[in-house]
């Protein structure tokens, strides 16, 4: 018996990714300028300073501008001028400023499952970015809750399953990324709806988890969510049944 | 009747305003090397940057970093070199990871307090930062939740109130901040006590809020909190009880 939907927020209901990308490529046409971008792997090495920052910055558009800040320090041997480092800091603000497109048909999908089920958001990132975003979405009023935590995985579950008072067996989340939003849940025992985002950041392809696990419907577009989540139902209720 | 005592985190139960000090000091220091200290106010300048950040950046650590680097590269009229930006950088990360020094006999005071009522940890900031300042502190099992909020005003409390199913009336607030900690609870009908801090970043004093109020006890030391606590039961429970 599904008692409870989550919903990712990057990606799954509004446009996130595709932002961070122009201020990467960004970042790499003002690299450029001091090094030879055939040589310097650029992205592989912002990437590397955002993982290694992670355990102090948590994720979000002021850590990756703070590591951009770095890496492009460290990669020109402190030749950047402090202009283009203030243009740095400029494109993080672009970032945390952009407007909040919603994915097509995320307002009716939503609107659906929010009919049948309680439904929550449950998004990752800097708290004060989100909240902005959940803001301008204008789509936090079908929300029962709206949880910002600074990590998605197993413990972070648990945890808001205890406070939303619902078994494992009996939720579902639905996002972007198998990592963050999939996997945990399914270890834990829950339920999936996967639904690919066209840009996925590097960090969070990484995952052994395999989409084709039963307790799994991936999607292709908003509009077959509240169908992917009766399916799961269905199944939800044939397995409370089934004596174990 | 008191049902919820709330604690603020920050210069309330750990040191915290000192570490931000000591980085505008070194901010001073670096900045000295290109500029006339006499003349160039830069406290005042990096507080109007933070301040004209707020709206974008929210509160803690990481914008503070991005506001010290604006405003040094602004000041410098773009002539700070790398290097001494990346020192700026890296004293973001030492206010990060700065260790979690509980304010004298904190913990005693908040374990009394724990005994007669239900606590709630409420602290204003960066989600990241302020989980792991949680940890690190040892008071979690302590507290029957933990709020990170990104805003202490009167609507956030409003929110949180409804969420913890408790009126205003029963409601004690104890922090160093008037503005953010004890003027929106009163505000609301509920009760304060106010601790105050050796420092406080200005921002936080802008109020016009007076600590006299009959609904707000100050003391000068967490030993004095459990006392407080009591004597605002006692008026609650007289309020409680005076028709109106």
């Amino acid at each position: 018996m599904i008692g409870l939907v989550g919903f990712d927020g990057d990606d799954t209901l509004w446009h996130s990714e595709g932002y961070y990308q122009v201020v990467h490529d960004e970042f790499e046409r003002i690299l450029g300028k001091y090094l030879d971008l055939a040589d310097a792997r650029v992205h592989d090495r912002l990437l590397a300073t955002e993982k290694g920052n992670l355990r102090l910055f948590g994720y979000g558009a002021k850590g990756m501008t703070l590591s951009m800040i770095e890496t492009a320090i460290e990669l020109t041997g402190e030749r950047i001028g402090a202009g283009d480092l203030h243009r740095l800091v400029e494109l993080g603000k672009q970032v945390l400023a952009h407007p909040v497109e919603l994915l097509p048909g995320i307002r009716a999908a939503v609107a659906a499952v929010a009919r049948e089920f309680r439904i929550v958001l449950i998004t990752k990132g800097d708290l004060f970015h989100q909240e902005a975003k959940v803001k301008r979405s204008g789509l936090a009023d079908l929300f029962h809750r709206i949880e910002i935590v600074s990590e998605k995985d197993e413990s972070t579950y648990r945890r808001l399953m205890a406070e939303f008072e619902i078994e494992a067996s009996s939720f579902v989340m639905v996002g972007n990324s198998l990592r963050s939003d999939i996997a945990p849940v399914v270890q834990l025992g829950g339920w999936g709806v996967y639904m690919p985002y066209a840009l996925t950041w590097a960090h969070e392809r990484e995952t052994e988890f395999a989409a084709d696990d039963h307790r799994v419907e991936t999607v292709e577009q908003a509009s077959q969510i509240p169908g992917a989540i009766s399916r799961i139902a269905a199944r939800a209720l044939d397995a409370s049944r089934t004596p174990t």
